[in-house]
């Protein structure tokens, strides 16, 4: 029985294929008996061809969605990242998911590969944003901005390889705080490094470190700023070394370096940077490091990059290697590329992952059994008792009215037990209860459900005394 | 001279394609004199096929930027929309902004044609998602989730004609809240209603109606209630009317239409809707009218759409037109076309159009000249003196490390007074002022920018001096 034997050794794989899909997605028309794999298995060797109607119910490659249970967690994120950001005196600015794919071009070097294109449906060219950066250096030079301190927290999208590490999305939100405008040196950049930590202390996701490099140092100490290359080379020394201001001066003290006028200026900014670290309180969160040389292709000066140190901070926890969590740097040519006229205007930014941050703290609230709430109603309103769905209908609107958060079960004729579990499920204070004995005496049964406590409350009162309870609580 | 008056001709053709640009739109490399024009032309007619490397710097037709004035009318909306949809319950959550393409084909009818695709690269088919109902429903089904009430916030986009009416965008924020789930009949139905009268009102967007109709009468009325052709046709004369519970009770008194059991329970529904709507204070918000039959394809039931009444609110404002602002309905089907056994999930819902609010509110703030803040900042640091860079830094550190939203000038040596008209313009309120004389006296100077008051704080009190003024105000 040869024929036999091919068919179970398709049928095995068939099977095998259906467990090796994503957990949680669901075979569309897939979900079939032994028996019935074998007689479509037959079937398709009769039409070899035509066995191609199943499908998966799936999000695209590299995607998700975010239940309620992670939104909360990514709008405390976004919470703390966007406060940080206005309150240094941010705008905030949109742009759109797609840009002309002509913007794109020639901006992100061999990265570009990853850019997702439209397809051509006639009209533009278009892609999706691979970044929130460039849009806003294109909004820049296309509104002729020349100074702008901006926020922007959107989405992009890259086409990942699917074998990158944990956290690596395809779609993934960016947080971008950017001070655009010709300003004395290494003011912005300081103000940067102190949002970086800002933010990165505000999560508490534990300790960090901001490493900053020069952006192709070579290129910078030789082409630039003049540095012969027998001396650049003898500068690999510093390659090695990270630390502080203490190594800035002792670059200054190096006469291989300080001979050199166009070195001593460079020299001089991170030293002016570090001056400027030191009076916001966050010089020992930075390191110097210049063996840092990743980036865009379109960063031009400093760089930097905030990486967690991989200490728990509760022993309970496991380790968790999640790479950097923030980056950035200056860009000083970026806006001239779209300018007709290639007018500059000096940039620098960062871009917080809010990817990488949301599954440390995913994971650290699972380690510790935190329950989410996913709603924020603050009363239930129940009966214990048949046809009390009017009763039920015209009280909460009048909660709803004077902006109350108020739930009640869609139900006619719902049990009490149901309704009060609900409210401990989902972490619901408060419970006003309406039957017939509160209709008769004009009044309503207000319940703690923490406390399990119940007070009759007139009628007429019964929102000011929520409102009173929810203020004070 | 025939070939000079034929270059001249295609001059005009080349600066009146300049004329033609959107304004704001720059043109790279295609700023010339018009003996430039001249010459390149001259130059395209050796080479015909050469002279395409010009573009213009341009969002892609049909979207746009958003700028700091117009993010903070958004957030607005944004904000009175997110806060009804959680005073009502609702969980939020996220999708994808693309999707597989198969999870959208044939849930649009002949609309599917305005939906984006993304090219093939290699991999997954996808799709940039056309609503935020369908991913919704994919991941009900996905997930085998039965109950839920979820909002949604998040782009949508269609490639929609570009002859159509202002406001229209292919690029566009949908708002939505969707109950899924089997209930007693018409109560989250009537929520959903009232939850579109909460937000047009809170909006404050003048006087609204919202006309229900039935998804498809003749279809309901005849295949699925069971009434005889000629009776659904003699139903015709509804067509005509429209109108509150009266409207109803009139076909309920109407004996072609009360032998029939099925369209009796049908209008049962309906009356039962208008009970509830009623009782949610609502009811004179709401209007049955046949004549709307519009709706995507997988709506059922009852649908609706939300339309401003047309006269202005102010004497002052030109009446705008907007079409509807809001629409929803029920779409009991649509979560079983995901599922692989087709088990359905009935659900109701929806969908906030933010973009044309955006409009009317953007177009009101133009006719009063309401200024709008893009900041939140609320303090100043400023000097008036020279080399106070190091002072200043700290102090707003200091300011930042409270919580409080401070700004100061990225230069060294700032004069005093561009530093005073910046918090005019920008509003805001505060300035603190440090200066050689504040440094002798161990105290800072606060100014209020609206009064010009200023006192002088001991430099220890400062915060807690700003802190107090701030919650006062």
């Amino acid at each position: 029985m040869p024929q036999l034997g091919l068919l179970r050794g398709r049928a095995w794989t068939v099977l095998l294929g259906q467990l090796r899909r994503p957990p949680g997605s669901v075979c569309i028309r897939a979900v079939r008996s032994h028996s019935q794999v074998a007689e479509a298995l037959f079937a398709s060797q009769l039409k070899p061809h035509q066995e191609k109607s199943n499908f998966i119910i799936k999000t695209p490659k590299g995607t998700r969605d975010l239940s309620p249970q992670q939104m909360v967690v990514r709008e405390k994120i976004l919470d703390v990242i966007v406060s940080c950001f206005k309150r240094h005196g941010a705008k905030g600015l949109d742009t759109p998911a797609f840009e002309l794919k002509e913007m794109l071009t020639e901006k992100y070097g061999e990265d570009s590969g990853l850019i997702y294109d439209l397809k051509d449906q006639g009209g533009e060219l278009l892609s999706l944003r691979y970044d929130l950066t460039v849009p806003f250096a294109r909004y820049l030079a296309m509104n002729k901005v020349k100074k702008m301190k901006r926020y922007h927290v959107g989405k992009v999208w890259r086409r990942e390889s699917p074998t990158k590490v944990q956290g690596r999305y395809r779609e993934f939100y960016q947080c971008d705080f950017d001070i655009a405008g010709q300003f004395d040196p290494m003011i912005p950049d300081a103000e940067c490094l102190k949002i970086m930590c800002e933010i990165l202390s505000g999560l508490q996701l534990g300790d960090f470190l901001i490493k900053i490099s020069w952006k192709d140092v070579r290129h910078e100490m030789v082409v630039k700023k003049g540095l012969a290359p027998e001396v650049a080379d003898q500068i690999g020394d510093y390659v090695q070394c990270h630390g502080g201001i203490s190594l800035v001066e002792q670059m200054f003290q190096d006469p291989r370096l300080s001979q050199n006028k166009q070195v001593l200026e460079g020299l001089g900014d991170l030293k002016l940077l570090f001056e400027y670290l030191t009076l916001f309180g966050v010089a020992e969160k930075v390191s110097f490091d210049l063996s840092l040389a990743r980036g865009l292709d379109y960063y031009t000066g400093v760089i930097y990059e905030a990486v967690l140190l991989q200490t728990p901070v509760h022993a309970k926890e496991e380790p968790l290697n999640v790479g950097s969590v923030a980056a950035g740097g200056r860009y000083d040519g970026l806006v001239g590329m779209f300018d007709p006229r290639g007018h500059k205007v000096p940039c620098v930014g960062l871009s917080i992952g809010v990817e990488r941050i949301f599954s440390i703290l995913e994971q650290r609230m699972k380690t510790f059994g935190e329950k989410i709430r996913t709603t924020e109603t603050q009363v239930f309103v129940a009966t214990p008792q048949k046809n009390f769905l009017q009763e039920r209908l015209k009280l909460i609107a009048e909660l709803w009215d004077a902006g109350i958060k108020a739930e009640l079960m869609y139900k006619n004729n719902p049990k009490l037990l149901p309704q009060l579990h609900y409210c401990e499920n989902m972490g619901i204070p408060l419970v006003v209860i309406t039957g017939e004995q509160e209709l008769k005496e004009g009044v309503i049964t207000l319940r703690s459900v923490a406390s399990r406590e119940e007070v009759a409350i007139k009628r007429e009162n019964l929102v000011a005394e929520i409102q009173k309870r929810l203020s004070e609580s």
